[in-house]
């Protein structure tokens, strides 16, 4: 029951500058909320809906940007990987190696990042049930290896369109191990503008409400000082300007939630 | 932005003295936790999965209920109708009509309902679109009523199963009437019982806290003294002993979200 | 394992003249595929998705127009009812009362329909599983009148769209009722023109293929002189001169289909 | 406007002489209903919903023993690929690379996959929309290689089950290239058995006849001799006893739809 941690930064790593410069407005908004953080990269987006949207500035200068972010900042980082041999050089750079949502059953994958040691961030797929996936937390605790999150991002709901199910945090955190609420891609409408996705920015806040009034242990969301013209992901991120006032109404309903006295589970069984 | 509202009651009338039993225990809990509330019966439901479901105890003797019950404890009272022959005898008994989620598109109901002048609560359909309700409540906006209140209560998900799209409130809410959350039949599992519906009661105050931290006007939530041996929606209403319990953690949410500053929407534009 | 039958008519009645034009197309195109065929129309739009949606001509015209097509080309005719009044009154006109899919767990409407002794045609509700659809059917068969037809015409596929799901042939005629595929509204998408309904006229016809290779008993297919301008359910109206075309192809398929020999159930076991 | 090719053989490879039974008694089916036919296995089941589902027996034996099989009875093999560095290696063996439904979307996979110069099978996610297809599609014909088939395998419809959306064939089919419908997973339940998938092995037949009514270029359709005791999709796989009866419905079905007139695409504008 500790206080929600905020997994924030951009959906693409541009440059060390603009790393900076972001880190510093999220630590900014995260201090003055009293939230933990960690920040988020991506050095390679492998799964663009087309082949026209931007990939990513690659690996080695992604793990610099993010090992530096993380040294200058005192924070733990955060990116995500594609294939079992980036497993090991990814985790020497960063804290949390993130499994996407498209490869969440991926066995050699799941298990090639579990043997790092590193925390793993697992996204439920779009096409899995949130009682699915303990499923794939076995996967990882095979190695051994217990630092598993678990990520909900929206689940498939007919087509170019996801819906956030909150029933699967309380499932997920059944497991025991702790749920993530990603809201950029819990609004975002999948291969919705043709050649990308689309999505809702105006839904990020509400919907990070909700899951801290559910109930869960960190917050994943995507920033950018200007979203409209960022690389990937533009329609779903929120301007770093905005975080600041987002996390101070997510902190106090935290608060609250994690306050409760014990449910009166008895009475609702 | 006043204090939500608790629509409260049992899914079926059974006798005026159980209803004043179910009201004395809401009305303890609505007062301890300064919030105003509406008691909620039905006397036929119209629309079971099976005919051994029981169907109620009828017009005369529930509106009977309810109009006693609104007089004794001063609250608005609610009841749902199902053809349009029923709308103007139920609101000489009544404060709101409500109109089945199954029944929101049929016009001529929806006409009879608005010609009576009482407030109308409209359930969303299973099959509906949060963006398609604008159209449902104009046809009641069209006979000069404008007490409409609009009103989630899931959507269909797959087979035999309902998921709370929480995107629906602010959706709604730009049509300018009262939002309303249905805690109690969005963790409804249609049919899935066989010959009645399941649910998952465990669900139900969850998703309520979620709708007050997005934003709602009001929670819909039906209740019993003991749900399992109900003659109807046993296992999605919430014990009566756990009301209390669940408006406080409803309450200090709603506190929350109705005493936001300004979202800064320009940001998020 | 009869031939199927065509039920086709336009989606609203508009004139005697006009529903007697569709009549001797549908007739040629019946005749020349030798089919039996059933005259399909409605009298009222009951639940149209906005009051701008035109309603119909009333019930008096429109059994009237419908007994006279009865009447002069020899064949079943079938509409739509919305209250249990109208069964009796309608039953006295048609040979097939129709319960719409909204309204298809409305016990009362099923039970007046029942009691008329007439056949009915149940929608499947674009919420309901095909499993369910059995306590539909008891609720109709409750009366003794076992004259009872299921039809599938989609269901609800995130928002505004429908999915049909051709497993559900084979489940409803687990029932041993004869089950209807209805391809004109399968193809609609509800809501999606914001004031009426969209819809994909160019799928009716592969959809209907494949109910035939799957097996029914009979196909629902709207149809109009002049779809783009017809009152309602226009974009998925197959125009009239293309029926006969259509229902060749279907012939062909539902001859395979009801020519099989046993299917080797004990090797699927 | 080729006759239907058959794709066939079991979802993982066993050994070389279980292969060769299997192929012998697919042959046998396929030339007695004048159908092409390539066969299919798995030497990995990378993606299995649990740990404990049963692998595959690798890729250097699964390469050898469909090399073998593709010589031994002169058809085309195709196989499943995962990781990028597989690619080449495996389109040395087989004629068709298949890339999995999870992974549609990897740009790294479908790139080399593309490169090999082999045809390539892509399975629509679950999480896809048919029209959202050209963009995957794109992706590999951008490595010069044209030789694509696209296929419907089902998509995620609530929890733990797929719908095939046969709209899905003729969209797909704009993209110029052959639509494959996999009659097999099509019909699985993910997750359904908590430890695996379970699924609905008696749909695989009405689906596949439903696939070519409405027209495509090949079925795929697993097959084991006894598929209870198969290592993996057992509860989808058709019998091999059963292929021959199942395919004789099919051959005449696409025989049907294959020998259409044009359709009078006008008429439905």
């Amino acid at each position: 029951d500790q206080p929600f941690a905020l997994i924030a930064g951009p959906c693409q790593l541009e440059t060390l500058d603009h790393a900076r410069m972001l880190a510093e407005k999220i630590a900014a908004a995260a201090e003055a909320n009293r939230t933990p953080w960690i920040f988020k990269g991506s050095f390679d987006k492998a799964n663009r809906s087309s082949l026209e949207g931007k990939r990513g500035i690659g690996m080695d200068e992604g793990l610099h940007i993010l090992s530096t972010i993380g040294r200058e900042f005192g924070v733990p980082v955060l990116t995500d990987v594609h294939e079992t041999a980036q497993c090991a050089p990814v985790a020497e750079a960063v804290d949390i190696l993130q499994i996407p949502a498209f490869l969440c059953r991926q066995t050699d994958l799941l298990l090639a990042a579990g043997e790092t040691g590193a925390a793993i961030n697992i996204k439920k797929g779009q096409f899995l049930a949130p009682h699915d996936m303990g499923n794939v937390a076995d996967k990882i605790a095979s190695t051994g290896n217990q630092r598993i999150m678990l990520c909900e991002r929206g689940t498939s709901f007919g087509y170019n369109m996801l819906v956030s199910d909150f029933r699967a945090l309380p499932i997920m955190a059944q497991t025991g191990y702790p749920v993530v609420f990603d809201a950029t891609h819990s609004v975002q409408m999948p291969g919705g503008m043709g050649k990308s996705s689309g999505g809702k920015r105006e839904y990020v806040e509400p919907l990070a409400r909700a899951a801290l009034a559910v109930g869960c242990a960190a917050v994943f969301m995507e920033t950018h000082e200007a979203p409209d013209t960022a690389p990937s992901d533009g329609p779903n991120m929120v301007p770093v300007e905005a975080l600041g006032h987002v996390l101070h109404g997510l902190r106090a309903i935290d608060d609250l939630t994690k306050g409760r006295t014990e449910a009166l589970a008895h009475l609702f069984a």
